[in-house]
């Protein structure tokens, strides 16, 4: 067992706080990694102050990890020491069931096992990246290209899968026009990825308050849809929408927005049941689809896209004793786009 | 103009009857149709008793049209006198917009013109197919192949397509479970081309009843889904899920009987907002769809299909002196699977 520094939650309530936390020996299959980076996702708040249901403490956050191999175990062959690699949101799956086998490991029938508060093949909880050390099997561990710099790589382990993948997925690319709702961590990316795929891009906002950003993006249309008949007056404008804010939105307005064929397809999560009326989809043959980060392959594609295309996200490096605060201004959404952590200040 | 025998309405309340209308001219592009059989489609009653809101009477349904062609227009070159031919849920479109223009013709951003209930191009209601003859611009009229005997090609037209465009869109085929939900006159018609494209079909139906019928389609289960517990023993079964169903239904119940990437595509059309978590399409990626008929390439596609597979409706014919005896049947869902009304006894 390997002690390791970390930051973390002991309830739902105290801030969270340096701790000393156990990793597991490096087991054949396995990688250490030092980790230089860890990004912060709306998730991780969710889960720490059991917004998302009751979870064991102490608990150490984070999947949006880069960092270096420090050792190998004897059986790895995919990375070496010294590697630049990075984690994303799961660390492990049941490697037999059909979606598995179809290398669907995010899918799996078993459920897979999430990077943070998941019971591990050791039947330990699994600790995050807010640490200076995690020890993953190698098949969970994702090649960094050299042409993104450690910090812009960490927010890409999942809020640049989660966008990318509904992307390719369904189709943006040139010729096509995509709106992504809501311009936070994951929007930011969606639109950058979107743009870079080839697709003419609008930013359905609240406000106007990000149109410079949108623009600067990529972006060829900034819409505030707070303002009345913002919306009414997209009718038939969109191939693909990828919304992605969580709070309760009208489905049936949204899809009027899309073209015949088109798609709205959900990575934001609002708990609420939402109301839809059938028709909303059957006129023009429309789309609501869902997606939840991706595979390993396609986390892998995503990462050597992003290189090629020198596309990165925007982030706001902090220490650790600002990740408490960095908590209360991502939920005021006070943050332009990613908080990182610099685990050298652990 | 030319005035020929039909059968229809002249209230939202009082029986059909017999009455005679006008067809235009036989202009430059028109088929003139000597009609054979007409299906009788749920849409027609609904239609002609004002249930999807208020008409222009006398109107005469009836979208599943089948004869020989009687008479072609000078610049007609699809067509000859003779031919065996059908005529679907369209008989125009505006020809010039995005849609009209990929071959999405029922897609029309300026609205199609339906076969009846319509404002057709020269500013008249359009009338349906319980009639002797119809006027057709030839570029909505379809070959029925040799194989299919017209009395079962009529409901081809409207059954037919409405159910095979979805599964060919959304992929059934071998090694696809496709369950099907309803066993009508659209559902029995899924279940016909599902099989025949070589997926494995599941019908979900309300009770038993059709048990015999289901599998002599070729489905390999029959699940009486009234039954306690029925649906939540289906969890992650099928690919694709058609809903022929027109009634309210708890969309995330159905989504849980879906397999990652699968989607659940509704041809039936509940008037009711129904409640759904975004978190039933978030996990495994799933998608909630519609569908509404399909393009003529593709209605001629799905004939061609039929007549290769040897796959045909299961039909009641009927004189027209039955048609109101029919519809009260239909709104009971008493009918094994379709009437056909026999036109020579208008």
């Amino acid at each position: 067992m390997l002690t390791v520094k970390a930051y973390g939650a002991t309830s739902a309530t105290d801030p969270l706080a340096p701790l000393e936390i156990e990793r597991r020996d490096v087991g054949p299959n396995d990688v250490l990694i030092a980790i230089r980076y860890a990004g912060i996702c709306h998730s991780d708040i969710h889960t720490v102050r059991e917004e998302w249901g009751p979870i064991t403490f102490p608990q150490v956050v984070g999947h949006e990890i880069v960092g270096e191999v420090a050792e190998i175990g004897s059986a790895v062959t995919k990375h070496a020491v010294g590697d630049r690699v990075g984690v994303g949101c799961l660390v492990n799956s049941c490697g037999e069931c059909e979606e598995c086998l179809d290398g669907d490991e995010h899918l799996c029938a078993n459920g897979n096992v999430g990077t943070y508060n998941s019971v591990d093949v050791d039947g330990t909880i699994t600790q995050g990246g807010y640490s200076t050390h995690v020890v993953v099997n190698e098949d969970f561990v994702l090649r960094v290209p050299e042409a993104i710099p450690y910090e812009k790589a960490a927010p890409l382990l999942c809020a640049g899968i989660t966008t990318y993948s509904p992307l390719a997925t369904w189709g943006a690319g040139p010729g096509k026009k995509v709106a992504v709702v809501g311009l936070g961590g994951l929007g930011h990316m969606a639109v950058k990825i979107a743009v870079a795929m080839g697709a003419e891009v609008t930013v359905l906002s609240r406000t106007d308050a990000k149109k410079d950003d949108s623009l600067s993006f990529g972006a060829v249309r900034h819409v505030a849809t707070g303002e009345d008949g913002a919306l009414e007056s997209l009718k038939r404008s969109f191939d693909l929408i990828i919304n992605t804010i969580s709070a309760p939105f009208s489905i049936d307005a949204y899809l009027r927005t899309l073209r015949p064929h088109g798609a709205l397809v959900n990575v934001g999560l609002p708990p609420e049941a939402l109301e839809l009326h059938i028709g909303s989809v059957i006129g023009g043959r429309k789309a609501l689809a869902g997606s939840n980060i991706g595979s390993i392959k396609e986390t892998q594609e995503m990462l050597d896209f992003c290189a090629e295309k020198g596309i990165a996200p925007e982030t706001e490096l902090i220490s650790a004793d600002q990740i408490n605060e960095a908590y209360d201004r991502t939920v005021a959404g006070d943050v332009r786009y990613r908080f990182v952590i610099d685990t050298a200040t652990l």
